[in-house]
């Protein structure tokens, strides 16, 4: 069975800070990464996964690949929301779908697909139960 | 004609900052883009061309694509080096091929390409005579 | 006459993203800094000053110094709010008294007083009078 | 006995990266926090001390007082120099007296006094023995 959550696309709003913007007064790349982790992070939070508590146990959830298309520039003022959807790739990754629009117009600002894998403690990938539990019934 | 430093790879060395690392003691997803961003700066101030003096100009350099490949993970203390070549792509975009190296053993960490724009003060792609010229040469 | 959102108390709340914490698992100092220049700008925005259009105007609000005092680590996942009162100090000098309080039992984890001054296009300390005016009645 | 490294002032040499610099053009505020503490990690590194491996060791340094004055900005493209002398401040307090000179004037930036205290596992004060025998002879 596949819960809400885990269909539903997850959503979290923010408004851009005036440090991310740099001199060309637009949000500066790297930023925009720092959006989508936090994103994601909510999302796995929603589903019972903490990154700090998970990195302690020593299962460290690492991003493997990162394609992202930036479409327009989001500026000083703004706010927006992150969008994020997850699936399985495979049987030891998961993919994160993201999108950001800005409100109120929602206006398509970047697409990602972010790859993600748990290592364990040797630094090797592996699913471990407490993710493959919470992440039961998930589609792809 | 092609010039050396346009056809050679450029090359900058860091060493990573324990506030670039989080809390699965590995560097930040995001601090990547930041090495990244750093080097093509760097290898467009060895052309003449400087971001911030181009913004002053309204001429924004902007990234439009990122593909990233972690392969794997930066520690604190670890040293590095960030490749990077340029290449034309297309009318208006510049394409960055970048990849990090792990000193001294030389180990790939990340490979990367990065497409950019210059947008004009109308926020319209448009390769300014500056850039145009700086480029002079660039395969592609 | 002194308007209430000078001589109040001004509120925004945050939650700590994951890369905002270092590898000892709490909020990593310079974050702290992020956060209270936000609420610094969301401050001032509320009297109509942006920080980015005055740049672009040629008038630069600058940081000249900062007292923090760190009494207790945010750590991922908590909710907080940064409290702002602004004093003028003296003629060409603003004054930020802030606070971070967390959320919900309003445990006090920094306390900070952070001076700024406005430069002109020569980078010279000079109030403008578009900044005198949105201060209009501040005490101080 | 004091020995060299911890009598004299440690240096660290930067360069600006364009993505420490906002819409002002000038080096935001919290990025220098960023420089200090490279410059503090990697003075204590000299001494044998790594942030990374106290965190594991379940001693976390932490910052506890920061006070800085900035006197210039530095902005695109400057190098520069973080010096740092550390001194005993009590029988559990580290105090970190700091500045940034930009190359090749050196022109003084930014003067810092950074406290530092070292907890344990509980969360409480406590200068363990590898703190102490690290420091050993260091003047304050």
């Amino acid at each position: 069975m596949v819960s809400d959550n885990k269909k539903s696309v997850f959503e979290v709003e923010f408004k851009v800070r005036d440090y991310e913007c740099d001199m060309a007064h637009v949000v500066n790349n790297a930023a925009y990464l720092n959006y989508l982790e936090h994103a994601r992070h909510e999302l796995l939070e929603s589903l019972g996964l903490k990154f700090g508590e998970l990195a302690r146990d020593g299962i460290n959830l690492v991003v493997t690949r990162i394609e992202a298309d930036f479409r327009n520039s989001l500026v000083s003022g703004d706010c927006f929301v992150v969008r994020t959807s997850l699936v399985r790739n495979g049987r030891i990754r998961l993919q994160f779908n993201q999108s950001i629009h800005r409100k109120p117009d929602d206006r398509l600002m970047l697409t990602a697909v972010v790859t993600g894998a748990a290592l364990n403690a040797r630094g090797r990938p592996e699913m471990p139960d407490v993710v493959v539990k919470a992440l039961d019934g998930l589609s792809g």
